[in-house]
Parts: C-alpha cells; structure tokens; sequence
C-alpha cells in the first residue's frame, strides 16, 4: 500500500502513518487491510468510525456528534426514517427483478422522468453510477458507430474498466483509453487569466479541436461526457449557459450528450432537479445515482426518446438488482422526501448562506481565490498567491484534516487545491452555523 | 423492439404478442414499454406479476401461489423475516461507505472468507457480479501486463461494456472484443460422440489452444473465466475435477483462473460452499454475487494472498455503495441463516431428490439426453434424437411456457435447449413434490 501517488486522492490516509494513532485503531486498520482487497483508501489522516447517524450528522462509537458536509449519498438525511421504513415494508413482501411486471418500478419511472425536461422519457436502472455511464457508452459507441470519449481533465466517471479509462481524475497510474481525449475544465477564473471572456464558446472550441483529434484518430466521437458541476474538476458552475454551446458541437459531430449527475443531480444545485438545467439544454442521456436510494444501491440512465432503439434490438441489458422492487422503494421515498421536506429549496438557501459566511470569513485571506458553487455543492479554491492563481494543495489537505479533527467533514477535489463542500440536502440552518463557527477557527492557518 | 434474435433468450415475452393477452396485463406491459429504456425483456409468453414472496414461492396479484424453481436470488427464501430484520435494524441506525472504519464490513469479510479454502484470503466488495468480474479484468490486466480472455462458448459473465465483451451468451449482435477466444464448453455428452474420454485433458488442450492464438495476436492471456457450473452453457458440472487441469495450463501460460460463482456460489452445489471446490484447485480470483445479500444488492472479490499488490499502490478502487453498512448486513444475515437453516444440505438432499424424480418421469422420453446437475442446479438437456443429440430448442421453450402456465418457473439455459431448474436453495420436500407432481404432467409434450 506504500506509493500512493497523493494528488489523486488528497485527503486519503496514509497506512504507513498507523502507528502514529491510538492502537485501537491502528488495530481496527491492521485488521481491515488484512481481509479487504487492493485498492481501498480510508479517509483524513487520523481515519473516523461512525455507528449511527441522523439528518447531517454522523456519530463516533464515544458518541461523538460530526456534522457531515460531505456526504452527498444520503442525502435526505442519514437513517431517514421514511426511506428505512419504506424499505423494510418492501422487504417483507417481495424483491425481484425486472423479467417479471412491477408495477411499483414503472409507476418510479413515471414520476422520476416527470422531473425531466423533453425530450428525456426513458429510464433504466443499474446499481451503480459507473454501470450507467458504462451503460451509457455502450449505447453510444452501438447507436453512433464510433468510440471516441471526449471528457474534462480532473473527470471522474466511475471505475468499471471501460469507465475507468475515461476517468483521469483516477491519477497517472490509471490506464486512459487511447479513443479518449481530455479538454481543460470551465476554470472561468484561470482562463480570464488567459484573456477567454466567452467560456462557453472557449470550451466549444477545445471540444471541436478534440473531436477532430478523435477523427484524424479514426475513432469518431461516441460521446462527450460531463458531470454538470464538475465535480472532481474543481467545482464550476458559472456563468450558466457555458454548456449549451459544446452540446450543440457535439451533436454536430454525430456524437451524444452524457451528462453525468450522479453528483450534482436530484436537487442539489437548489434550483432544479438536474444540474444540467441551469445550462438551458437537454442532454441525450443523463446517468443519475448517489442520492437515488439514499445509500440503498441504485443507479440509472434517462435516455432521450427513440435514443437506443438500436441497440435495445440488438441486444437485452439484464442488471439483476437493477431496479429491484427493494431499491425502488427506496427511491421513491426518496423522490417524496425531496419534495415534501422542501430540500431543493433548502439546498439553494442554505447554501447561498454557507457560502456568504465564507466568503465573510475568508475575505482578507490571500489564499483564496474563489467561493463558488450552486446549492450544496461549494468548491473554496485555495491558492499559494491571488495573482498566480497557484493550486494550493498543501493547504487544502490542512484544512480538511483540521476540520475532521474539529468534528467536520469535508474533502477536496480539482487537483487537491479545492475544499469540497457538499452535505447532505437536509444540512440545515442550524449545520450551516455549527460549520461557519468552526471554519472560523480556521482564519489562522488560512491568514484571514 | 422487434427482430429479437430468440436463441439468445428463449423464454423471452415477444412484444409483438402483446395483443394477445389480457387487456389489463397489456396494457401494463405497454405502459412499461413507453418509460423504461433499451434491452428490457420480460419473461415467458404470457408475462408475470407478483407482489408476494415466502420461501420458494411467489404469489400474483390474484394470490396465486406460483412455485418458484427458478430464481437464485432469493436463496435463503423470499422475503425472509431475518434478511428483512437485519436490514432494518442497520438502515434505522446508519449506512455509510468504506472509507469510514466500518467493525460490521471487516467481520463479515472474515466471516466470509472462512468459507474460502487457502490461499483466498482477501475480498473486494462490489453491487454486481458483473462489477466484480469486471474489476476481476482490471486486476489481471495490471498484474499480468496482458489483455487477453478464454471462455466458453455460451459463457455469462455480466453486461459492463467490457464483461459483455467475454459474454457470448448476450447473442450474436452483441460484440466480442478482439481479445477475446472461445471454447467449446465442458459437454461430456456430446464429446464423447467425438471419442473424448478425458474431458479435463480435453479442456485443457482446448484452453492451450487459446492461449497460443491470442498469443500470436499480440494479446497474450490475463484471465480465463469459468462459471463453475457453467450455468449458461448448459449445466456442466461432471466428472467432477476437470477443471483442475486448465487451472494449470492457465497459470503455466502467466494468467489467472478467475472463478465465476455468481450463480453456483454460496453452496447450491449442496457439497461445499463453493462450485469450483468440486474439482480440486483453488483459483486466483473468485467472484461472487446474486445470493449473498438475498437481492439487497452486494457482490464482491475474492483474491489469493498478495494478488492486487501492485493494482492497489498505483490505483484506488471505490465503489460508493460496495460494502455499504445495510447491503453488509444483509450479506451476514444470509451467511448466518444457510448455516443455521442447513440449506447446504437441504441443497444437496431436495436437488439429488428432483433429478431422481425427473429421472423417473422422463426415462422414456426420446427426447431427453441427460438429466445433470449438483445440488440445487439442475439441466435437463432436451434434444430431438438421442443419437444425433441435436439440440432441440422449440421442445424446451413448450415445456419452460407449459411449466409456467402451471404456476411453475424455470428458464432454459445453453443454447436453449436445456432446461434449466435453478431454486432457491429454501426449496423443501414439499416443494419438489409439487414440482415433480407437475412436471409429471408434461409427459406427453416430451413423448415419456
């Protein structure tokens, strides 16, 4: 486990420090790394235990109460009562699969396309958000004819083989596809300092220079992914609209539109259900997860109508928990608690908050660049020098260790330099304050 | 969705029959036409609805009590109280992901790899068997420094893009990467019409074959998979001890033997809890799926000591949902009931009782080639001569739709003419009375 290249995960433990900690839990770890497989990280430098938990809380085996401003799964709240007791009456009837009618799952899939714009109206369901952005290339690569993947520099997918080679935020030791090109992410602030003013026609221009790459290549283009938020970018929601010129590029190349919301998806840019909206265009297909279930495993694709027609005929897709009555249960308590707890408008205000106290807190501080973000989802952009505009990674790794030490969780994200803020949608006012008191503890180590 | 080439599913529901069924149950099927997405298939002619499961059966809308000989899932029973309590119990408190310390995720990983003879010693959790499979190919790619894959014929290892790539079974439509070689499945029966007396020596020349084809393309051999039962091929589990041979050949070319016991895992061949254990070796890597959590979705890898090494320093692996708290729990609680419930032995003892039974009825059918299996996993091969062994499709497509229409569920498996009889392992005495008293009434479809 030694030779973790540390930028590709800033905030993972590192096992070789064990025993600087308490030798319970250099134990609990010793004991862990002897049974599970390779590739597991824990997170923060001094790992955390949780055995129960509630809205955006989580509590140590001591008791102990961390706010949670970084899980985005459960994003209801953790244990929601509803979820788990919509799940267990579920259970205790039935939980198969999709060969036989289900008439709970088509009436889901019914209220779950009602939350997308047209021409979005199909549905399949996986488990996993890297089996739908997998799912969603093979229908690509099937319906376009071509296998060319266009993503940002930082993206991140998922970690299904094909996914993985398209997922360079997986760090320089993982494989990328030789059909996958790689553009700059919309850093607005970065590229005024090249002089861009219009970002949606500079990311325009270095999709179509990618696409001509991939052609002179001789793959094609299949599709252009994008997580709408660009989430393990960096976090760039700004100036909307910068997404609707490379849709149109796209599509003028033959290829398809993914855009990948299983991060910024279901309510959590506060404004509507999908992150892609705020760009004003439709996508081709859009992969959602994470906070589907609320942490009962359950993924999906939304196609446009007639997308896939093809490839349904030519081939069956068969995901054996896909879509299992248990999980659709879950999600559709999950689709009711959003609406009826008023989350998505709780997201866009306490978020707004969250990010007008930082930007109070952190106003004289050298080392930030820029508070951005949408709803719960903030990226803070720490840099050595305002004018340089130089990642600060060192930094961000501090500040999310000292916040973990001071009982809240965050992480980072771009190439580490970036404080990735993004609770669950039920963090509420009285989170937003818990977290604001104990950023500000933090003016110190930031110079504020 | 027309054009479905049949041999690839064969109990398939023909939308183009939608108009002759009942109004309410085509208009059911239509609604779920027009909002789930491409590759869906129903089963049988006549599709299914149920809302209810106890045991081995499910029950319709209207009560009806349907035996269920088909679903592996559900192993330990549908909608078992304790699978249900345990998940309740975890969901009420918390459902976190692996990067926390997690006391539950390592016992049970302990737990279940006491059920692995050495040196399979470490376990990698995923939702699906394809995502196991899947990462199975990454880490033989990354260890081995090679790409390419041996499999059987009508091989079934999952539907990522790249596990699709070794899953002949998805039809002819569907592609087979350039790395990719196949083999003729371990079919004593018909082998032996070609003079093979040694089947093991038989597959290994087969498996040798291979290898030296892929590497003369540049390819070489990361990984063979193998289904242990070889469920899709067509139920080949004798003469026990087969596969020990290619085990060989595989390691001695530099790759690795990947186990596939998604299907005959966790003790359906009523003998030990593990398909390959019949014949004498221990593979590389193994990977499980469809039962371990009773349908809550959870999968996972199993790995000799030390394999994955080099995967894990250069590469990290999460799967968000993968060894989740609740999908942990679930996974325990069936672990804890085959155990208590001896369904290992019930297994053994009710699926011996069925092929005894099926024996009896089916003696003087013409059509009937052999009656196979271990445990709870039975294939009846149906042909339409003894002597030539033509496989005869149409004959078991009427018998899965003639079953069914009796409130009995089974599928047909290989090329489509096996049938194949797959219970939960909760299937009892009572059960394969019921099941034997049924199938006696086919009798004169297949001339016994």
């Amino acid at each position: 486990m030694t030779g973790i290249a540390r930028p590709t995960m800033i905030n993972a433990f590192d096992p070789s420090a064990a025993d600087d900690l308490n030798p319970e839990t250099a134990h609990a770890i010793h004991r862990r790394n002897s049974v599970l497989g390779p590739g597991y990280r824990l997170f923060y430098e001094r790992p955390v235990e949780f055995v129960r938990g509630a809205g955006a809380h989580l509590f140590a085996p001591d008791g102990t109460d961390y706010l949670d401003a970084y899980n985005n799964v459960q994003s209801v709240g953790h244990a929601h009562p509803r979820v788990a007791a919509a799940v267990y009456e579920q259970l205790q009837l039935l939980n198969v699969h999709t060969r036989y009618l289900q008439e709970t799952l088509v009436r889901y899939a019914e209220d779950l396309l009602s939350t997308f714009p047209p021409p979005l109206a199909r549905a399949s369901f996986t488990c996993t958000g890297s089996e739908a952005n997998d799912l969603a290339f093979r229908i690509a690569k099937h319906e376009t004819g071509h296998e060319g993947v266009v993503v940002t520099r930082t993206a991140y997918h998922g970690i299904t083989d094909r996914v993985s080679s398209f997922s360079p935020s997986l760090g320089p030791r993982s494989p990328l596809g030789p059909n996958v090109r790689i553009i700059d992410a919309p850093d607005a602030l970065r590229a005024a300092l090249l002089g861009v003013t219009d970002l949606g026609g500079e990311m325009r221009r270095r999709v179509c220079e990618a696409i001509e790459d991939l052609r002179r290549h001789g793959y094609g283009l299949a599709a252009f992914y994008a997580d709408a938020v660009f989430s393990s970018d960096g976090v760039y929601t700004d100036p909307a609209g910068f997404l609707a010129p490379v849709a149109d590029e796209v599509r003028a190349a033959g290829g398809l539109y993914v855009a990948d919301e299983v991060q910024a998806g279901f309510g959590r840019t506060g404004e509507q259900w999908w992150g892609f909206q705020r760009h004003g265009f439709a996508p081709d297909m859009v992969t959602i997860g994470k906070p589907m279930g609320n942490g009962m495993p359950i993924a999906g694709l939304v196609l446009r109508e007639g997308l896939g027609d093809k490839f349904g005929a030519d081939m069956r897709y068969f995901n054996t928990f896909g879509g299992n009555a248990v999980s659709i249960a879950a999600a559709q308590a999950v689709l009711n608690i959003i609406r009826e707890e008023g989350l998505m408008e709780q997201a866009r205000r306490v978020g707004d908050r969250l990010r007008a106290g930082l930007g109070t807190i952190l106003a004289s501080s050298p080392h930030v660049a820029e508070i951005r973000g949408a709803g719960q989802f903030t990226g803070v952009d720490l840099v050595t020098d305002r004018g340089t505009l130089q990642p600060d990674v060192d930094l961000a790794a501090r500040v999310v260790n000292d916040l973990s030490e001071r009982k809240v969780l965050i992480s980072a994200t771009g190439v580490g330099n970036v404080l990735k803020i993004r609770p669950p949608l039920a963090f509420n006012d009285d989170d937003a304050d818990r977290f604001l008191e104990t950023f500000d503890g933090l003016r110190a180590v930031l110079g504020a």
